[in-house]
This record gives structure tokens, C-alpha cells and sequence, in this order.
């Protein structure tokens, strides 16, 4: 996808103006500088040189400000892969989650929002909104290993993405270990072959 | 286990006073209610009519009480299942975290807890800790199953406990969705047969 078109379709989505792109990068980087409490829209007006009536006029308020941040923003963009294989697809997709999860600068906007549904209900509601969002975009991988034959027709796509993006966050964020290099096809392996002993 | 043996090694455990689990108990309580922030031992010692230097001789801080307390308390106790297969043993395991991660009251003292990963060096090193305490108590499940013959000898125990416990979290916690009764069992399932059609 060109750069112009990612462009394009994050400010469509979103229903924002032209500089949706600065506006959301700003947001981000406001949120993991400063955590929710400490975002405001006068604060991304600021960072990212647009008047905040602008911005008013756009999104009423923070919440629906990140809400668009979250979708709409590139550095959390996700393309769907389409590599050929359900196991080539999850693989990407399970290293795109890896480095959501784990690897500056995205990774700590994404994990300390993601984290905070524990404790702001506002934020909870952009999250479930957000992984909505996601899960929709990666619907054809799916989709697409059904008519190749990968999948049962009565396959549970959402089980299988909470599957591998749950090892993530359980190993990365919450027990805080390292994951080694091949923990992306080692969860794959399992998830599509199945850990007992063969036969 | 009868009920004395588990209050005694909760005491054992976190080498806590004989009235452990109300401190525990008035600990749990106190972060639920009121989050870190709000947690005191002076809160602890009077919630739980135990004194304070008590308190403090045992534990000189609220962190290392809050860390005895997760891996002591009686509410938030793991007994690792034994029911003669791994199928078993694990449904019975992912019943028990979906109860710890949806039930109250002990849910949001868990989600709490857990979630403040993101936001507080210091629990962070508490649920690490918790983890790693929970994971030595389900070894056995992984052991007895590679001794049946059920698990290879080389099948990774933690991606397995990964795979369980972050579809739980991700489908209850972040996506914030009700599981519906057969989930474990369809977890269990797809992580023990894989996703992929058989063939």
C-alpha cells in the first residue's frame, strides 16, 4: 500500500482533517508521555501545530480524540498479511503483535492504553473499540485459509487471534520475560498443529 | 487439602504471623477498594485488627505484604488440578483462571492487580513474582502428562499456561466480551488438537 494511500485511508477513516496524520502522532506520543490524565487536547494542538478548535471541531473530546488515534494512526497500522499460507499469515501477524507489544516507540503507547482498561473506564471503551477494529482487518486471513482448505468451516477466527495475541501479552507484559526470536512460530506451531503427542 | 493445611502454608509460605490470611484478606480488600495507590499498611492493620508494628516486623513495606499476600491468600489460592488426564487437568485449569480473571470478588483484585503492570514498577515486580509462584504450582499438571505419554518430553509447559491464561485475559479483559461456558473447553481443545484441518 502506498504511502499516500495509508495516508488517505487513516484520515478516512477517522473523518479528520488533512493533518490527521500529525495529529495522531502527537496524541500517541502525548499518552505515553503522560498517560491518559495527562493528555489534552490543548496539550496535542501544541505538539502537533493544528489550532485546537480545529481539533474541537473534529473530536469533541480527548476520548474521541485517541479513539482516531488508535485507528487511525500509522505507527499502529496494521495491513493484514497475505503470504500465501494460514501458518506464513499468523506468523506475520503474530510478529506485528510482537512488535506492537515490545518494541519502541509504539510499544509502550499501545501497552499502556491496552493496560489501562483495568482502571479508566473511558479507556476501556476506546480499547474494545480498537481491537474491534483490528480483528475486522484481519478477518480475510481467515476468510482466505477457509477456501484454501487450512480451516474448518466452523473455525473460530477470534479464538485463534485472542490465542496468539494473549501469549504475547502474557509473556511479554505481564510475567516481563524476553521473547526469544522464534516464540512467534513456536505459538503458530501450536495453535495449528496441536501441542499433544501425534497419533 | 483441608482447610488447616492451607492456612497453614499460607502462613508458611509468605512466613507471615498466625492471623496471616485476615492480613491477607484485609490487604486484597483494601487494593480492590481503593487501588496501590490507596493501599497502607495502616490500612491493612486496622482493617484486619491486627497492629501495625506486627505488620511491619513481618513485612517492611506494603509492597512485600501486597507480594504475600497474592501468593497467600486463601481467595486467590491455586491447588493445581488432578483429575488423571491433561485434557482434564487443563479445562479444570482454565476454569479456575476464568473464575480468578471474571468472578468477583477476587476478579478485580486480580484485573487490578495484574493490569498495573503497565503504570507501577514496583507491582510489576509483584506480578512477576505472582506468575512465576502460580506456574511452579501447575508443573505438575505438565510433568504427570509427559509421564502418561500425553505431551511430548519436549512440549514447552509455559506456552501452554501462556496460550490459556492470554485468551482469558484478552477476550475478558481487553476485548472486554462475556465468555461464554464452553470456552475453556474450546481453548483446551484447539490448544491440545490445533486449529488446522486434520489431515
Amino acid at each position: 500500500m502506498s504511502e499516500q494511500r495509508r495516508y488517505a485511508e487513516g484520515a478516512g477513516r477517522s473523518g479528520g482533517p488533512r493533518k490527521a496524520q500529525q495529529i495522531f502522532d502527537a496524541t500517541l506520543d502525548l499518552l505515553a508521555e503522560k498517560g491518559y490524565e495527562g493528555l489534552t487536547v490543548e496539550g496535542v494542538a501544541q505538539r502537533s501545530g493544528v489550532n485546537k478548535t480545529t481539533l474541537y471541531r473534529w473530536w469533541p473530546s480527548k476520548g474521541a480524540l485517541l479513539g482516531a488515534a488508535l485507528t487511525g494512526a500509522r505507527q499502529l497500522d496494521l495491513v493484514a498479511p497475505d503470504t500465501g499460507s494460514l501458518r506464513g499469515d499468523l506468523e506475520a501477524l503474530m510478529r506485528t503483535m510482537t512488535t506492537l507489544l515490545t518494541a519502541p516507540p509504539a510499544a509502550e503507547i499501545v501497552v499502556a492504553t491496552l493496560g489501562a482498561v483495568t482502571h479508566s473506564p473511558e479507556l476501556a471503551g476506546l480499547v474494545r473499540d480498537f481491537l474491534a477494529d483490528r480483528f475486522a482487518r484481519e478477518q480475510p486471513i481467515f476468510d482466505r485459509a477457509k477456501a484454501r482448505g487450512e480451516l474448518p468451516a466452523d473455525a473460530d477466527p477470534m479464538l485463534l487471534v485472542d490465542l496468539l495475541a494473549g501469549a504475547v501479552w502474557v509473556r511479554a507484559v505481564l510475567r516481563q520475560l524476553p521473547l526469544d526470536d522464534d516464540f512467534p512460530t513456536r505459538v503458530v506451531a501450536t495453535v495449528l498443529n496441536g501441542a499433544r503427542t501425534a497419533g
